[in-house]
């Protein structure tokens, strides 16, 4: 009735049948999708909470100011704006965030005297962009997010640190091996600093090699002798060096002295990093100087993530880095960091899409037992069972009393529910396998899986 | 640097200090805070899932006419725009939603073919309303829908079933007693049906008599009188019946056949529905008929739910009913259903105002141990034990070996962190209770809280 009435009022004429169909970017799941997705959220909040971080949430909203001011994605921005808003200039202009760093950057300099540094935190919520949506791309879609910042200086074993976490989460996700390729910007930094023509090339030089695996090698080459004046050896150079992947931390030692001190620096910072990861299984992580990330706020340590077994997922899984200040125009403070962030729904739909069986999807619902009573004068006995059952820990749903006998069966079946409790006169309480067909008597105060 | 760089591009002069400010309407919770938000919400799933019920999301917008078409609360949606949409007639037009019925229905309809009746499900996201904010009452908020829903007829327990649900609901959540009030509209739209002068009246009837409460009691009777033609001893009876409050069962018999069919039928369903609440604590549950629900799609039971010990929060904390029809726009079925939503943030952050004391606000991390060694040649045997706590359920936090000593100290009696755990040379093992000072040796293997 409820859209019965929508649809009269919208048609304006006989009410009709309105179709839904799906938003194009804006995903949604069933039932039996959103319990393996709610299973993924469990697992990253567990992951990160044994961690020590805590969990904040922003709203979805801030000043459209603060988010445009970032410049690269205005674009993509949604601004949200009250339908019957009359004069609009009375209210600040609000979009909904695209990421949740410079909400989280709002957030620390606005709560500053209330927060306890280093301050770790997690943060899982939906961002939007306006971007044209594709496989894997979406409008409006999950993030989890972690960062460490502290006032002045934040050592370096966090840097190890959220590489560790955000490894524990993927490996524990069940969708086959992950490698997570670690790089150290001072390195390139260093080197340009004693080839470039101008320091103001620099980040131009770092974005430009970024875009290796994008645009090739060849097109890479020609920019960097075309726009950066590099001759072709120093190209070479330049490309072998950042093409460099080591597997040990004696390979990464041989490099040092060669360069100028904030290259030595990058490699050190690297040895640090790697040695304090030292403990994840082989190849999980490797120090792979390709690595640099296009945003410039990058300092230090950069991380990306690969997924071994599932090549139909191009890109990284999660990407991040130390940077140097993050919330320095909101607040007189130096607050370095570092964060790693996953892009959670991207992930989820691409292994849903391009290999289902890695989800194991199962039941469309958590019920553990079906309860059935053929009588209806036994339904309090029944309730009383479901709420013994339930208080410990057994998710039970009570089937209304129906006369078509099958109908429980089947619809335990269709859910895949895996039990079924029955409760007959003389308080006679059995339980039903709905899988293997086996029934026992059972006792509401014992009985476990 | 990020938010330097944003600033410095947004105010096209030198670096300044953007002071962040709140965005009324759209509240953000410190850590600790959120530690409790994120325990009621656990605790709320943990009451759905235990009684079978199953989590979806929608996306946060839908078709703005689909929205827009529920009529009465137009002026409060949002609609999204992407801020460099060149033609904007190529996109449909998109809202963020402002409950979660319309986006259930819409679902339902739409994966119609994929999920098994009855369908019980739970929802617990954002929604949006440009309303003027005020105390508890806000732009962006939680809420906490649960609903069941059948093809064609869905039996009278479940009615029953949503109002217990919500009851464990909220008497776990440690804030006082809750009464919940119960009615069956079919009580009151009968006796309408006997005298009001025509049939359309009677949901406006029904709204009227809703407003008792924000109006008055004159008010009503001056409007059922001058608005809808009914005679002084009309008006008695109609605001008699309208107040009354029933704590046994018995009493509701005493009123069956004296009025007509639907009346007598709605009678019995709130027989029905009290008698398989019994089970509740006394004064849990009480059948109250001034609880009538403005909106005109519910058609059986109705519910409403007040805290007995926190007057500060007016009006109801979680409410619903039953209703015909709950998708017959969307598609060619019938799909009855039952529901009960819970205004989650605003009961949250009235509690938080105006009764913190109740929210028992503690730490400010998830941290069960910070994890200190003084010697940073000891920290692969730090993260060892830390791994080793971690693994077996603990939440670890490894401080920084730094210079200060007391630094770790002042930061776990901050954070309310209850425990700090010593790694020293010699593999020498000892946790210190943070609040008593008490220091003992300890193994990773087998220490417990």
């Amino acid at each position: 009735m409820i859209i019965a009435s929508i649809m009269s009022e919208k048609t304006k004429k006989k009410p009709s049948i309105y179709k839904p169909k799906p938003i194009s970017g804006f995903p949604e799941w069933l039932p039996e999708e959103r319990l393996v997705e709610q299973r993924w959220f469990d697992h990253i909040r567990k992951v990160f909470e044994s961690y020590g971080f805590c969990s904040i949430e922003t709203p979805s909203v801030e000043e459209t100011d603060v988010l445009l001011a970032k410049g690269e994605v205005d674009k993509e921005i949604y601004e949200i704006k009250r339908i019957h808003e009359e004069d609009s200039s009375k209210e600040s202009r609000l979009a909904l965030h695209f990421d949740q760093t410079v909400p989280f950057a709002r957030y620390t300099a606005q709560h500053f005297n209330e927060l306890v540094f280093p301050f770790k935190r997690y943060q899982i919520q939906r961002v939007w962009r306006g971007e044209r949506p594709q496989m894997g791309r979406m409008r409006e879609f999950y993030q989890c997010d972690i960062d460490i910042i502290n006032v002045d200086n934040l050592p370096l074993s966090h840097d190890a640190e959220v590489a560790a976490v955000m490894y524990e989460v993927i490996a524990g996700l069940g969708i086959g091996p992950v490698q997570m390729r670690i790089s150290n910007r001072k390195i390139l930094m260093g080197l340009f600093e004693n080839i470039a023509s101008k320091s103001e090339d620099i980040p131009l030089i770092m974005r430009a090699l970024d875009k290796i695996e994008k645009v090739g090698i060849e097109e890479t080459k020609k920019s960097l002798r075309e726009q950066f004046n590099f001759n072709d050896t120093q190209v070479e150079n330049i490309i072998a060096i950042a093409s460099r992947k080591f597997t040990t931390v004696d390979q990464i030692e041989e490099h040092i002295g060669k360069y100028n001190n904030t290259t030595d620096e990058g490699f050190r910072d690297l040895i640090s990093v790697m040695q304090s990861l030292s403990h994840l299984p082989e190849g999980a992580v490797v120090a792979d100087l390709s690595i640099i990330r296009g945003l410039d706020y990058y300092t230090g340590t950069v991380y990306e993530t690969q997924l071994l077994d599932v090549p139909e997922f191009t890109g990284s899984v999660c990407s991040g880095g130390r940077y140097d200040d993050l919330a320095g125009g909101f607040i007189n403070k130096h607050l370095p960091g570092v964060g790693i962030s996953l892009g959670f729904s991207r992930l989820f739909d691409v292994i849903r899409q391009q290999r289902p069986e890695l989800l194991k999807i199962g039941p469309k619902s958590p019920t553990d037992i079906l309860l059935y009573t053929e009588d209806s004068a036994l339904s309090s006995e029944a309730s009383k069972t479901a709420q013994i059952l339930r208080q410990r820990g057994i998710n039970v749903e009570v089937f209304a009393t129906v006369k078509k006998w099958d109908k429980h069966f089947n619809y335990a079946k269709k859910k895949l529910i895996p039990y079924i409790w029955y409760v007959s006169t003389n308080n006679k309480h059995e339980i039903k396998n709905v899988e293997t067909g086996d029934q026992t008597n059972a006792n509401p105060t014992t009985w476990s899986k």
